[in-house]
C-alpha cells in the first residue's frame, strides 16, 4: 500500500514577496495540496459533502523549515510520507526539493497532524470522527528506515 | 441614508511581490473587504447562514484600473460608493488613496456588481433572490455628481 | 506564431471560499499563471533582472465576468487570446472552461493591459519602456473572428 | 524595553475556505503582519533598501498549533512574545485570541525563527548578518515565567 505521493510544481509570481523569494506561508499551501493530489490518487476527496453535514480534515498543528529560497518559476518536488496512522488523525512529512539542471537539492521539510472531522449543518462546529475504513485501509506508514533518515538529517 | 463607506489599512508584506509592488489581485480583495466593513457599519453580515442554507453575495463582475504603484507598508485608504441597486444586485466603484505626508494621491479605481444569492445546502447551488427588504431599505445610491465624477476621470 | 495558448489546472481547497467556491480574486491569478506559462512557452520570462534593474509586466487594467461557480477539485481550462499588441502595452483576453465528462462549459471570461516596465534598483520607480524585439516578434494578435466572437458572447 | 505586541483584526472572507473556517496557512500570515507591527511600533521596518541590497528577515522554521476555529468576521488579538534574540536571529512565540462578548479564548499558538539578512542586488543571494544595533537595543526578551507559562500549557 502507498506510504507516500511525490509532485511537481512552478513556484507562482504572485507567491513571491517584494524580498524576491516565495513567501513562507506558501508552503503550507504546498504542503496541503500534496496532501489532497494524494488523496485523489487513492480515489478519496480531501473534503465530502454528506447529508449531515462535510466531512474535513482540519490541522492540529503545523510547521516546516525553510533551508534555501525558492523563486519564481523555480520548479520544487514535494515528497509526502505518512508518518502516523491514529484512529482520528495521521501525520504527515513533506520534503520540498528544488529541481534544476536534472540535480535535486533540499529546500525545505515540514508536516502537520490533520483529524478526520464532521461539520455539522446547522451550527458549523466541528467533531472528530473515526477516519472511515475505506479511506484508512487505502495506504499505510512509511518504513521506519525512511522516518527516521528524515529525524537524522534534522 | 448612507452611499459610501471609507476604510484605511497598510499594504502587508504578502501581498507584494517580487517587483516590490502590491500583486493586482489583492486589489480585489480589499474591494471586498470594503464592502464587508461596509455592510457591517450597517448592522448586516455579507454570509448569512439560515435552515435552507446560506444567502451570500457572489460576484458577477469586477474590473480595475491600476493607475500608481502600492508598496509594502503604504496606507492607503479605499473609499466604496454605492452605483446602482436592482432588485436582486448592487453595482459599486471603488477609489484607491495612498495616504502620505497629509497628502492623497488616487492610486486606482475599480467596482464590482454582485448578486444576492442562496446556497442549496444539499446542493450546493446558487439561486438569485430578491434583496431582503431590511438590507435594501439601509442604503442608497450616491448621488448623480459623484457617479459623473467618477466617469470623467476616467 | 502564436496568438493563444491554454493550460488546465485544479482547483486548490485553499482557493475556496466559506460559499464554497472558488473566491474571485484567484480568478486574476489564474490569468496571469496562463500569461506567465504563455511567455515561458515562448522563450521568456514575465519577469527578468538586468544590471540596472528589473524588466516586468505591471497591469493597466483587469475585468472578469462570472457566468458560473468553480469548485474544489474543478478542473479548469483557462484559455489566453492576444488583443492587441501596442508598443509599451498588450491586451490580453482570457476564457475559463470547466472540464467534465468530458464536456466543457465556460465559467468566465475576463482580460487585462499589461504595460512592460523597468523597475530602477535605487528608487524603486517604474517606467514604461518599449517591448522587447525578441518578445514583440514572438507572438501575433489573434484573427479578427476569434476576437469578434468574444465579443459577441458578451 | 518591549518585549510582547498586541494587535486585534477581523477574519476576512477570503481567508476563510469551504469548511467554514479560516485556512490555516493563514495563521502564518497572521504571525508574521503582528511581527511588522512590532517593528514599525519601534520606529522600524521589517524591509529596507540600501545601496548595496535589500536587509529582510526571512524565517527558519515556523510553526503553529490549532485549538479551535476562526470564522468569518471573527475579531481575533494576536500576542507577540520574543522568545530569544541571538546574534544574526530572533524566536518569536505568537497566541491567538478569539474576542467574543467580552470574554477572550485561546485559538492558536505557534512560533518562527526569522535571521536578519542581506539580499544581494546583483545575484539576488541571501546572507546571514548581525542584527543591526539600533534594533537590537530597541526590544528585549519576555520574562521567564511568561515564556515557562506558555510551555506548560503546550
Amino acid at each position: 500500500m502507498p506510504y507516500e505521493y511525490r509532485m511537481t510544481r512552478r513556484i507562482e509570481f504572485a507567491e513571491t514577496d517584494m524580498a524576491g523569494i516565495a513567501h513562507f506561508a506558501n508552503f503550507f499551501r504546498m504542503m496541503e495540496n500534496t496532501e489532497h493530489a494524494f488523496f485523489r490518487s487513492l480515489g478519496f476527496s480531501i473534503h465530502t459533502e454528506t447529508e449531515s453535514g462535510a466531512v474535513g480534515w482540519p490541522r492540529v498543528s503545523a510547521s516546516c523549515e525553510f533551508l534555501r529560497p525558492l523563486r519564481f518559476e523555480d520548479e520544487v518536488e514535494i515528497q509526502l510520507l505518512v508518518l502516523e496512522i491514529r484512529s482520528r488523525s495521521i501525520r504527515y512529512a513533506f520534503r520540498f526539493w528544488k529541481m534544476e539542471n536534472g540535480t535535486r537539492q533540499e529546500v525545505a521539510r515540514g508536516g502537520f497532524t490533520t483529524v478526520c472531522t464532521t461539520v455539522d449543518k446547522s451550527t458549523g462546529n466541528l467533531a472528530a470522527i473515526t477516519i472511515p475504513e475505506a479511506i484508512r485501509n487505502s495506504f499505510e506508514v512509511a518504513p521506519a528506515e525512511l522516518i527516521s533518515s528524515l529525524v537524522s538529517v534534522r
